[in-house]
């Protein structure tokens, strides 16, 4: 297994010097850069950078780093100065929210279970019943909170407050056909993936396939993006497509895309849990 | 080299028995098929086909075969059917509208001179006159028809004059920056194929690469599709995609975006001009 | 849900008419087609057909197709015709063998939860028991077969009698680390379909990532193929591919790689299950 | 346009503080970068980098940088450092060699035509004369060399001899059907590069395409390399690939993979030209 790191994620207004004031620290601190990757905005004249260093022999210990960071670099730089510093030791615990499409919980349920990644998914929620069984039977919880007109307040009350106590810092919307409020959002900005059965910008909104199928496009898409208070606008994390033709009818379109969907839902996941996605300007810095 | 073959396309409401009664047209002929294709639509339950066969040995006379088929089997079958009989011998002949981005172009040039495909390139017409040296010096007849404002209606009537008068059974708009009118595309049903630089229905309209970047897009496309009366709404006959990352900016979207148009207005080309394709309902079938 | 239909699956040599006296069968006992696709290879002068038909108003029943088909059509044409007939009703049962690797084998058993296929899967076979915990969890039954040096021949026959006592009519060996037998395979022509980590025919054998990244390739690739008694060498049913980079090491090259895997081996299962797949030559001829 | 700009490439065994020396000789001297990537092989503990800075405000002149940078920061590090600084400023003159596949070829001088990156193509040297005309007629010069068993020692010479006299710094193989020898080689290192017809490792040699055809597979595709000694196993710079279907024959494979081919030699070319490959250990570091 790879050895604990620390990895800082950096966004400001560009200036001179500043890769070298960020790997002076690191270097003085007797840190090994594992992984560097920086990137210069030039239309809005921002900087974006992600470092990831070996904790081993680093001379800060790793409650302190943040602090000593804060101190001895943070303040020498631009006021704007947008940094958060994250640690490989640290376990992402991720919430499932989904409806009754099952196969992108069941791929990510999947991935726990083959152990691919290094997450917990302590909870999944969902506003029907029909997929308790087979995610209880795997193993995992399932709390099932529908949503109607009425109670939609009350709903969010309790999903809020399930996630709290469970420490969850990702939520996904693994075909969660129901829209968040802005106040659910805010809690967690930038932290709730969706994915969307088509190549947005291209038919946001309900039954894509269907829309899809009508224009007689070629291809079929899905997007990953950060859930915005905007539908389906949030910044995109990754897209893909795959080939379609006159033969395939909608319920082809639907059967195609779905491998399409958990495959870039995984991807944007898998970006987002180590630490190699920034948004700016509701785009996405993804870095490799 | 291919012998000389048929090619009959159809499209009819679905019946019973219709491959039976095409294929006993051919096979008491003693054609032989080399490809036959059909497709039924079972939500418009229409029925559309396309079969090739040698004419070598076909008992009817290649400028008799219309007639027959017309006598023998269409007056036999629903008198909603469409057909039409192309032949591989005919060389398509196929006029190249363009106006200053030349990548489609010198693409389409190319495949001429390295003898990819058999068609013929009558004439090159073009709003503006840049192109005209290389057009000509490659061997090519350019024709520089300015339009503005005024002298649309004008101008418009002196490029179907020079179509007419060239025998073009196929007009390509390879990245022309002038909107056709009704009346130009009427002279050409499914007939005229445009590039777009975008995977539409994403980004339709002007400088599509620009609306892409500020939406944060991670795949950028081109779509190739039959010219109708409303902007790039038509038919689409091929699609293909390319990834970015947010380390491209607007050039390079467009440098990228380059390739990818030239190949898929390749291919619709291609389809077009080897009768593999048909329209319904602002859909095609494109057979393989 | 489609109504009942049968389909036939021809391969022969390529005469005239072949085409005509099928549909005529078809349409003289009043049957409605849905689907036909032919191909005839130029090059060993062969002909090959899919053509499926609905049941509904069909004059033959079900159970004497087959015969009527015989002693009606099949006698008539050349001795060396291939043919088989299919009803859509059948369910196909499909054993999956699997070692330790479980991202192919839990996808399939989520494609089975989730409905997306009509399939059964009566059995999953192991040479391992590190997934039987999971498996059986899931309500699907385990058997753990251990195969070494010595026990070879009886685990086979231990294998053998299992799919035979469930009836089962394909095998998937989905990431299975054993060389089966060509006894074992002659008992299931073209009716066992393995996944293989790269674009064969590059990378056969036993670690195809390391092999990958060793010589620096920019794609990674996954191919399904009917298992012959060569290793990795049978006719592909399926075959896709994703890009990396440098930045990419052996282990993200495996995790990146298993998406592809499953997918890849979903879509030849898939074919497979759908009747839509023949083999001739080593190579597969795969209908749409 | 893009001003000015240095770019340094390195490659050396990985140690603490190279990016903080590296960036500081550049933040002292007041450079301001713009695009700065480093990559760290912890397989073979080797540590590459590329990093362009403005040389507008740059304190050390132009034609001073290498000395300065040689002085005061390589000889500080590692000795097996291994570096090279390139200018923006310079265009890269580059010799396309060619036998009869005109695709390539006509795909390169068509980017020169519409000005699509910054280079120059001072000549075109052929085996064979058929592509002459089309391209002296494009205003560029051809040199016919004929090459047999006979004279391919006096041949090379005369090769040598024409790309020293015009300061030829990059070789394109545009499908060049002879294989160069090792003193050819050397006399280039990594900078000649070949676009071969297959998806390598696999199919090598001549007449791909029919192996390709022959095995059944799904996909074909195209490599390019730099060129070794050691016939298509140099290192790949990148790779694209096609989806195929069984009623593809051999004739358009090799259609389809010439699309392909140009694209995939004109992105080699062009991550070549911006300087953003490294060689190491008979692989590539892409920079992007």
């Amino acid at each position: 297994m790879q050895n604990a790191s620390a990895i800082l994620l950096i966004s400001c207004p560009d200036q001179k010097g500043l890769v070298n004031i960020i790997s002076e620290f690191i270097a003085t601190n007797n840190g090994n850069i594992i992984d560097l990757e920086q990137h210069v905005d030039h239309v809005d004249n921002m900087f974006f950078l992600r470092v990831e260093w070996e904790l081993k022999d680093f001379n800060i210990a790793q409650k302190n780093i943040c602090t000593e960071f804060e101190s001895s670099v943070a303040i020498k730089l631009n006021k704007t100065l947008n940094w958060s510093i994250h640690f490989s030791a640290t376990v992402p615990k991720m919430a499932i929210f989904v409806s009754k499409y099952s196969h992108c919980l069941f791929d990510l349920l999947s991935r726990y279970q083959s152990n691919e990644w290094r997450f917990e998914i302590p909870l999944v929620i969902s506003n029907h019943n029909d997929l308790a069984e087979s995610v209880q039977r795997a193993g995992f919880a399932f709390h099932h909170i529908p949503v109607n007109k009425d109670n939609k307040k009350q709903a969010q009350t309790q999903q809020l407050s399930l996630l709290k106590e469970h420490g969850i810092n990702i939520v996904v919307l693994a075909r969660y056909m129901q829209i968040l409020s802005s106040e659910f959002i805010d809690e967690f900005p930038n932290k709730i993936i969706n994915i969307h059965h088509s190549f947005l910008p291209a038919f946001p909104g309900a039954k894509p396939y269907h829309s899809a199928y009508q224009r007689g496009v070629k291809i079929i898409g899905a997007t990953s993006h950060y859930v915005t208070s905007e539908l389906d606008a949030g910044p995109i994390i990754d897209q893909d497509v795959e080939r379609v033709r006159h033969t395939d009818n909608i319920e082809d379109l639907i059967l195609k895309g779905q491998d399409i969907e958990k495959i870039v839902l995984a991807r944007a996941i898998w970006k987002h849990i180590n630490y190699k996605t920034l948004v700016y300007n509701n785009r996405t810095i993804v870095f490799e």
